[in-house]
């Protein structure tokens, strides 16, 4: 039985998030849906990142075990072809080991979220950046993201549902830059707790409006305390951008 | 009775163009419609640009003129609010003397167009960029280009309904770049003739797949015969940039 491995690109904006979650719309289950109607075979679709709802992806990576020995380039055109007019599509198929898993063979994920700092709403890119109108200093908050970056309790950092065995995670790369109005937060780690991202995000955003220190990002990091984290940043600003193996 | 100009951006997809045209959704009477709300008056609103249905706009300007001596940031932020949620903000609004005219004054419009060349359909940026499967060659797209920049017969470009009384345009600046997958056409004029930009694009996406050479848009330029032109590229690529005074 030949293992695929997929690479994905989507909008999570229509989405309840990666998971399937009974009959609401996920990412998984229009994956799920485009294989039956491809080749008839209900089979489990298994990702690298469960994204949430409204997070999107440049580069998910899944696998997937077909009876049918199909060309790989078939099995991405019929894919992404049968998940029309859904915002799914299949970047690239190709045949992998038994021994390739999406999420446990995943050695880094790289994440990125994007701001756009100004005062305006967004027109184009509703739904797909963080509009924040305070101008943030980025200089401050990539210093005091370095605090961060190393292997820590990241407790403050992580969803009161994560299902992790531990709050211990080795966060490789925190970097934030600007390119005019567009601030990016810039992640990798071999894996994240459930919003690290994010809850991360939000209190950078914390630092860059100068409500926080980087003292301040320390102290909360140290506490290991979900309850003194600042708001999460929310999801359509995500972007999980590449999976490394 | 003070003139304000607005800088505007819009998601051109929901609209049937910049135009009034009836009681169709377009970018014009949105903007009329959040005035009439904001401070009671019927108004006409000139634009620079008159882009078509499902064209973009980062900075399109136009000027209106108010009854009452409102302050700039006031405008700005009151249309912005009447707009919701439809997509389109005003960035910027200031005052100006009441010889700027948004479409007359203007002394330079800048366009941009998004091809992305790959074989998947797009995901994110469905009705934001042109997806072109076949590899284009845009060192040879930027080389043929350069044959269309200067003061040409611009016919062969030319909508059939476009109303300008003369074919004879300027072309400052036609430039064709790559950044992995994307491929960007920048264009520069003091006005352009309706659909000239895509127009140039479907031809250039001719010389980019080997079907036509720059000899060939060359011949096409010269026939000025509308005939002869290589497809329209498709509305949902195009963004109207920048307008300079």
């Amino acid at each position: 039985m030949p293992r695929y491995k997929l690479t994905i690109e989507y909008d999570g904006g229509p989405f309840v998030g990666w998971q399937v979650q009974g009959s609401a719309p996920s990412v998984q289950g229009a994956l799920m849906g485009a294989i039956e109607a491809f080749c008839g075979e209900r089979v489990k679709v298994g990702g690298a990142g469960r994204t949430d709802a409204g997070v999107h992806a440049l580069g998910q990576v899944a696998h997937v075990d077909l009876a049918k020995d199909w060309d790989a380039d078939t099995v991405r055109d019929a894919i992404t072809a049968h998940l029309r007019p859904q915002p799914v599509v299949v970047l690239a198929a190709e045949k992998v080991s038994d021994a390739f898993d999406a999420r446990f063979s995943a050695v880094k994920r790289h994440y990125r979220y994007c701001i756009v700092n100004r005062r305006a709403d967004l027109a184009l890119e509703r739904g797909r950046a963080w509009r924040l109108p305070r101008p943030l200093d980025h200089k401050a908050m990539h210093a005091a993201a370095q605090h961060l970056v190393g292997r820590h309790d990241f407790t403050t950092f992580r969803h009161v549902d994560c299902q992790a065995k531990s709050p211990v995670k080795t966060l490789d790369r925190l970097d934030v830059t600007r390119e005019g109005e567009r601030v990016s937060i810039c992640a990798s780690a071999r894996s994240f707790l459930h919003s690290q991202v994010r809850s991360m995000v939000g209190a950078l955003v914390f630092v860059g409006e100068g409500r926080w220190s980087a003292d301040d990002l320390s102290a909360a990091l140290a506490a290991r305390d979900r309850t003194v984290c600042a708001p999460v940043a929310p999801p359509g600003g995500l972007y999980l951008v590449q999976v490394d193996y």
